[in-house]
């Protein structure tokens, strides 16, 4: 008999289905044993007798039963299948499981981070967990469905990179034949070139830092979404662009997250068209207004910093995203464009939201001798950059970008107190996969 | 004054507008310089006076000037801006190019592969080697599209892995901190413990070889498109499968990509459906009785034996595309599932299309103690496999999935030579970007 999912039970009231499936719990009332039954749509109620008495958590079955009705008094609110239930004619299992290392059913999974990662292809399965990665797929999915509505083309920017391009400590090497390589810190360069190919484009990529450090909001490898157009009329295009596409998220999350959004009781941020924006060193007057602190004349805003311009921008603005811009131009790369009416500062900038950076992206340099100037001024050797300056040598137009980290952004969303709840297999310091 | 793309010129007879782009061609006739400009929507000319003497091919220019109909014998019937031309009024140069090392302005861009590679910015822009990646988003969009229509959860695969899994030698190390890591041969593994979390599952992902050879179809760093899914009524489920996603390929080619197969002169490959399918047996039977070759008895296929299928399988059965299955149990990797019904045999599958393989793959193996079994058989420890294994420890159901190369399909339809032509940035054993 063909199979039916969990959720299409609840049309097929009287009839006789099919169901496969994880067992997620189970309760035993005497002869009777409720199982719920948990596929890639969701729970239902199977009601077995003591046939279902070997079932473990996580068996694998296939069973076969009829829908029925739930008495009114005992129909589940919380369950999209809560009206009805299947009473088991025949159980088959697939496949059996060993004895949990700890309770899955539990409307939160309460493990520590380490057991969180020691046993993910289980934790995985919780459906809290679960969420996490449907709402990064829609994060991402957004992202690209915007870009493409945008005219964008989407390319595969390489990992496996001939050296080091932008800080020289946070790379990983790679043993590549008989040579050395590096995996990419970003794809900024590959996108630059790809902006005199196509005009607008993006890639969806991985990134990796080697960082020194443990934090709660740093993994060595983490998925970029990176985009960057050609023709800027204004540099402020990007602003612009960069809002329209975490508007786009923020409505596919609604559209299709609500449910995922839910298990964390987690909001789409309140904002404000257009996203408030200021200077950095504006930000900084503010900060000093609001708290006191003063970071004036700072290089580039802290994390305490952060948090202070959003709180002050939901507060004044009623807008949990804002935009700081004009960042000191010996804090950014050195391909960032520098105001041509300040020249100290740049024209980049940092969309903030609920106290974290989510987005970073400026304008570029397009003129080749700036740009050969610029590698040489910042300690490079444009000879390391012989291929990226090819596209300048031969016509590249003003262009800008920015980057998004898919975790980021995703931890941000749910309200996760630790990026690597946002990767399914994070790897830092400590970790590949196993502890190290 | 607004931009106005190449494409919708043709729209604005009479009209003033400003074009941008850049200097793909120049001819002079006297004081008369026609240009013609490229942006990312083709191709238009444009009518100069002498102030156009100073561009240079590959120039990035703005301009202003008046859309006029071409006289009936000034039409251009290879270019969909051919009936109109741009008087222009006024130039403003955004980025001079330096004088390039060769003709680009040719229909074909007659280099050498090594030439075409160290000069991948300059070589990308020519209107025939762009049209490859454009084919190839649209192989990979179409892949994407196709599984997110049958419910499948795309993921993110790690691209850093810890351990070794498929064939020791043909792996990159990764310095990572003070230990060792590696990247990732394929994200196989990754993608079983997801059908555990989502039952069906894709990724895009890069897989890495350390081929020791050089090929003109193998690649150090490729494009991967990945699926998995679980609850299989039967193996050949994914063979409908498989078949299912490249014909989804062939009608988003053929929606979206005419003009770029076109200047290949390439088709969409002629197909039966279902694509014949045959044992690997049967296979080589059948190229002793066309060609007299005995390769029967062999444990794969040659090259030359996957050209002899697919011309049977053409003349036969007028198809293009085949499928050739059961590969024997010692030639497939430890987790393919071998035929309950002649266990010296596996029930996985390659699909052959143009002489080449497409796709690879088969149902794996769900039960936990036979995978323990496998992996030990094949000499591996299954320590090793920990965080793999605890997918099935903990309830697996019956499971399979396949994978196809971007960039070998990319080069199939087009009829590209050699798969560098494929990729962007190919990396081998002699060049990362650059020669090394």
């Amino acid at each position: 008999m063909e199979r039916t999912l969990a959720i299409d039970a609840t049309q097929k009231i009287g009839g006789k289905i099919t169901l496969e499936g994880w067992v997620f719990n189970r309760r035993d009332h005497g002869k009777l044993i409720f199982i719920d039954l948990f596929d890639r749509t969701g729970v239902i109620q199977l009601v077995c007798g003591e046939d279902a008495s070997d079932l473990n958590v996580q068996d694998v079955i296939t069973v076969e039963g009829e829908v029925k009705e739930r008495g009114e008094k005992n129909i589940n609110p919380k369950l999209p299948t809560g009206k009805v239930e299947v009473k088991v004619s025949k159980i088959n299992v697939l496949s059996h499981a060993q004895e949990l290392p700890f309770d899955i059913t539990k409307e939160n999974l309460e493990v520590e981070l380490p057991t969180l990662l020691d046993y993910r292809p289980l934790t995985l399965r919780h459906p809290k967990v679960k969420a996490i990665f449907k709402v990064q797929e829609t994060v991402i999915d957004a992202f690209r469905k915007n870009l493409k509505g945008l005219d964008f083309t989407e390319f595969q920017a390489p990992t496996i990179v001939p050296s080091v391009t932008e800080g020289g400590a946070q790379v990983f090497p790679v043993e590549y034949y008989d040579k050395k390589a590096f995996l990419g810190q970003s794809p900024q360069l590959y996108k630059q070139i790809m902006v005199g190919v196509f005009e607008k484009v993006f890639t969806v990529t991985k990134a990796f830092r080697a960082e020194p450090s443990e934090t709660t909001r740093h993994l060595s490898e983490y998925v970029s979404l990176d985009c960057e157009m050609g023709f800027l009329e204004n540099w402020t295009d990007l602003l612009d662009l960069a809002e329209k596409v975490i508007l786009g998220m923020f409505r596919g999350l609604g559209e299709h997250r609500k449910e995922e959004l839910d298990l964390y009781s987690a909001t789409i941020p309140v904002f404000k068209t257009p996203f408030p924006r200021l200077k950095l060193r504006e930000a900084q007057e503010t900060i000093f207004k609001e708290t006191g602190r003063n970071v004036r004349g700072d290089p580039d805003l802290s994390p305490e910093d952060e948090k202070d311009i959003c709180e002050w921008a939901k507060k004044k603005h009623g807008s949990e995203m804002v935009f700081v811009t004009h960042f000191p131009t010996a804090k950014r790369p050195f391909y960032t464009h520098p105001d041509p009416e300040d020249p100290e500062f740049t024209l980049s900038f940092d969309l903030l939201g609920r106290g974290l950076e989510w987005v970073t992206g400026g304008q570029r340099i397009h003129n080749y001798e700036q740009l050969v100037a610029n590698i040489k001024k910042w300690g490079n050797d444009p000879k390391d950059f012989e291929l990226y300056l090819q596209a300048f040598k031969y016509g590249m137009p003003p262009h800008g970008g920015f980057a998004i980290g898919a975790e980021r952004a995703t931890m941000q969303i749910l309200g996760l107190s630790n990026i690597r709840e946002a990767s399914l297999f994070p790897r830092d310091m400590k970790r590949v996969d196993r502890r190290l």
